[in-house]
């Protein structure tokens, strides 16, 4: 099969095509024909060495794949060949409480992930494809809509009527707006372009910030919810905008962090999480359960992500060149076959 | 002031116009005018002496009222004279778990309640009127609303995707419907009659079950699942139809008791709630921070509660004869003023 | 290898010795050496063909046992041949909701249990057993205790300082009563004999209730709490004593449900659930997050379980038939080898 | 009465004795002779104007009272002279989620505290005393006991078998340890001092871990569960200690931030809550409800407050030096009749 792996070291320049054995499908393992594999700022970061410097190479990158089981190995039950799938970003991590196994079992590092022809995944490892969305679009969601699930649902608990606050218009801020959409929550936007807050606007967001005219965004998100503040912010911006995240919210409410996925890396002041009874709640992606939950969502409400541009799998270093750019609004996807 | 009570006994004879002498805000006090108070199962209950057969009297019945404030007494800071409110069911219960405080604080029995020109309340026992609501609307909230969202939401944790069922089109399942509406969430309704479905697939019910011509509206609710069976019902109908409540729902799944306030009781049996992993929920109506979060859904989504017949203040027997007979959808409502 | 089985029918006298292949493990799976099982209330109904008389057969009864991995199949890395395992209740749930699946692999029923030499089970199916417990203690973990724990814990967030009422001295009420005083609750414990709730009382309960002389336990329950009602009561009894738990238990109390796993089944009068805001709880046992929970809460106090008596393997029916005296206080075993 | 207060601006020898008219309480209020106030870090810095430089003066210090009512004003029902109560630290948070009025209502700051003979509050602000415990001991509750109890019990959660990791011997940590315990769970205690170290283990601590010799107290807590971390840490140290602490702690677990209180304030570096899943919570006190609950559970356990001295009235000001000093294990308290 053909993929890309990173090779002698990292860098984007380290991206190269290889060919692979096909595997073949052992006990309880799938073969899914990968269509396509979408990109997360992780992706870039495992790329360039800057998520985990130690990852062994070579390693075939990305954590998001779909595509269709074409063989099963003995054993499965939950999937047949034919099936349309999706891989699951932490092969282990089913439902309950994240632990060091589900660490370890995330796709596209430390195990070799979407950007190939084919995965093989153990059945536990892979979703079903909502029958309305297109390989391209199922490629969108193990990691960013996962995420942004679990931050506003299965650790947010956020109900019709509450306030989020969204920064910006990479993955996962936009499936938040979507999903925040479908749980009936008032949504405010920030961004640094009026084009990209208008298409947030035609999305469902109630209101737009433009933080480059409005730099003092936090303040204009207390205005906007009558000096009550935000009940949740979606955090992905990382050191420059968490202190403001933090004066953004009510007392009581939740910021969730999700920043590194997002490039972004930087320190909490304590005393405001003190004073404002706040929780800080990373989320790292999330569990079986939650994407599942997310699909069925999708699925009622006919939701498609939003798919920014998709690259063919010979361009698979130009896309992520194109993320880097950040000019992206929602996601950028690479057609495997 | 002008009031009905119940006077002498029980029954829809007994309750009768009466004067009283107005009342005056003591300390922490407010005095509301009531412009309008809606009709609960309960409040019928409470007039024929099915409900609290020790209730003392006379009694003005009614647990839902709204109107203005038009005097505060010393040292209220909540609410100012001319601001539109709404009374609390419970006027103790402002938040966390209930209590016999809570509990003894009822309006409309064992306190004096709505059908009434004033009501005496403390600041705390009264909530701000949505602006996009009229009297008659926001009259049909502090019971039957509350109760629908404590279900939902407080108690329930419903969210989008997941699959909720209704029964009837009584006060509190429409309003379930629209609160589930709101959350993103499918919504199975169950009626004897056709055309109210169609009315309940008009605001926004998915799938519509006539319970008279599916009496098998459980295997039903299956059949839509996928054989799964329902995440929530909202059990209004008591003895007849609980079993069928307790087989539609799926493993782990939740139902929401609220069928006294419909008039039913009846049993449940233990096996299946034991086999399912199945939680059920009673629900006596809510807290203030639950009617408070109700409004600020009601008010971004503009929801208007739908409101049957306006009665006016002379003709309350009637509309209790009307709640009776069971001829309406949605809410019945006493204008006073 | 020995084992028993049901076969050719239901009832005690059905329960007979047989011969069968020793098992191989295949891929992911791991073969025990069954070194006890313990009996519940479920087994024996399933011998009788109370529980589920569709149940195919043969089947080798008994859903827990404990004992040591003595081979293992390829790819498994969970544990390896000499460790000492518990068998998981549900062999499929692993954490968060409960499915279809969960319920389709139970162990003693539907999928052949522990009361053999050996059990095959694949390797997620297996959770370490504590270090201090001697396999005889182990055996009696994965059905009561984890129910039990499911119940005041998972479910039901049992805290220091609340109140819980238990019932009886069987196998599950004997773990709520360590649980719940490992958690710092206060416990109230009936009992048809006063050597029992001495027993009881010297394993922590604080309060003990003989029914037989005070029948009216729930007014005696109201009154040890100074009139509030207790947080929890872990039903076992069914159809008597419900509603006299549903008498016992607070405003917005909670009453788990395991009646039938103890023989029990009955119903449950809807209008004081609604009236209380209670919760009434189903437990069908619990996860694996659940039981490698409770083993972690026993090693650190040191918690035995209290075994009433140990029957040797060739004296299995006995055994059957001195857990239907109902004569034992806490759990009754077989050795097995 | 006599009373101290903050007077003509801020620091330790602003604090001067004063002479104030006698409260009287007005409709709903209670008069309460205090018996005892305790100190805690926010008074000290509230006295030094660290906490709140906008702070109005003169104040009468100290958030934490515990007396008699003498007097109650028209209306009061739950409390009647003579009964034995504590303060509330925030007089307007009974239940449920925090409000800007809950944060303006607190005590010793920006209300009048418990430095004084008496002090005039709300009977909804006050609650029964425990009968075991002495007024001084009462007086230690409000502020610490009942933060150390929403940290690990109302936002906490914690259960028997769970690891909690608690640092030095102030106020809150010595009731973590105390709630803790009642609680079940296991407890790894740091400390600067091994005499410290060897009272928190004779109050219960499993582990000492003297921060001085062992710097890499955060390695020593994985090393102590096994790899794993532990299930919450209570951070009260701020800046040094804060990234130890996600170092410490195990994937999906939670930090809870009271460090202002003790003095600290700091930055968390986002990356590792956000890899680790990690909860940072933060801490404002409490609610009403709380209170009541940590007041049952010390109760049924007969727990005392560590109160490490008690100075005379006459010299309060050497009570908050001594404070100052970091000399105390535990609670420091002023006998004020």
């Amino acid at each position: 099969m053909k993929a890309y792996e990173i090779r002698g070291g990292f860098g984007l320049d380290k991206l190269v095509p290889c060919e692979r054995p096909d595997p073949t499908p052992g006990p309880f393992q799938v073969r899914v024909r990968v269509k396509a594999t979408s990109l997360n700022y992780r992706d870039l970061m495992m790329v360039e060495g800057r998520y985990n410097p130690r990852q062994k190479l070579p390693l075939i990158p990305n954590s998001d794949g779909a595509g269709v089981v074409d063989a099963v190995g003995p054993g499965v039950t939950r999937v047949k060949p034919g099936d349309r799938v999706m891989g699951l970003f932490s092969q282990a991590w089913l439902a309950g409480e994240p632990s060091r196994t589900a660490q370890a079992t995330t796709l596209g590092g430390p195990l070799d992930g979407a950007l190939a022809e084919m995965m093989l995944l153990h059945e536990e490892g892979v979703v079903p494809t909502p029958p309305h969305l297109s390989d391209e679009e199922a490629s969108t969601l193990p990691c960013a809509a996962v995420t942004a699930w679990s931050a506003l649902v299965t650790q947010g608990g956020l109900k019709a009527g509450d306030t989020v606050l969204l920064q910006g218009t990479g993955g996962v801020s936009i499936f938040a707006l979507q999903i925040a959409r479908m749980l009936g929550a008032r949504i405010l936007h920030t961004s640094s372009r009026d084009d990209k807050l208008e298409r947030a606007r035609s999305l469902g967001a109630h209101e737009g910030i433009n933080y480059v005219t409005t730099p003092d965004w936090d303040k204009a998100a207390r205005t906007l919810t009558g000096g009550t503040g935000v009940d949740h912010v979606v955090e992905v911006g990382g050191a420059g905008t968490f202190e403001k995240s933090l004066r953004a919210v009510r007392l009581g409410g939740t910021v969730s962090v999700i920043g590194v996925l997002s490039g972004g890396a930087g320190t909490a002041p304590l005393t405001p999480i003190l004073m404002g009874n706040l929780r800080v709640q990373g989320v790292f992606v999330g569990h079986r359960q939650s994407f599942e939950a997310l699909n069925r969502a999708l699925t009622l409400h006919n939701i498609h992500p939003v798919v920014d541009r998709v690259f063919p799998f010979t361009e698979a270093p130009a896309a992520f060149e194109y993320l880097k750019s950040g000019a992206h609004f929602g996601k950028v996807v690479i057609r495997v076959e």
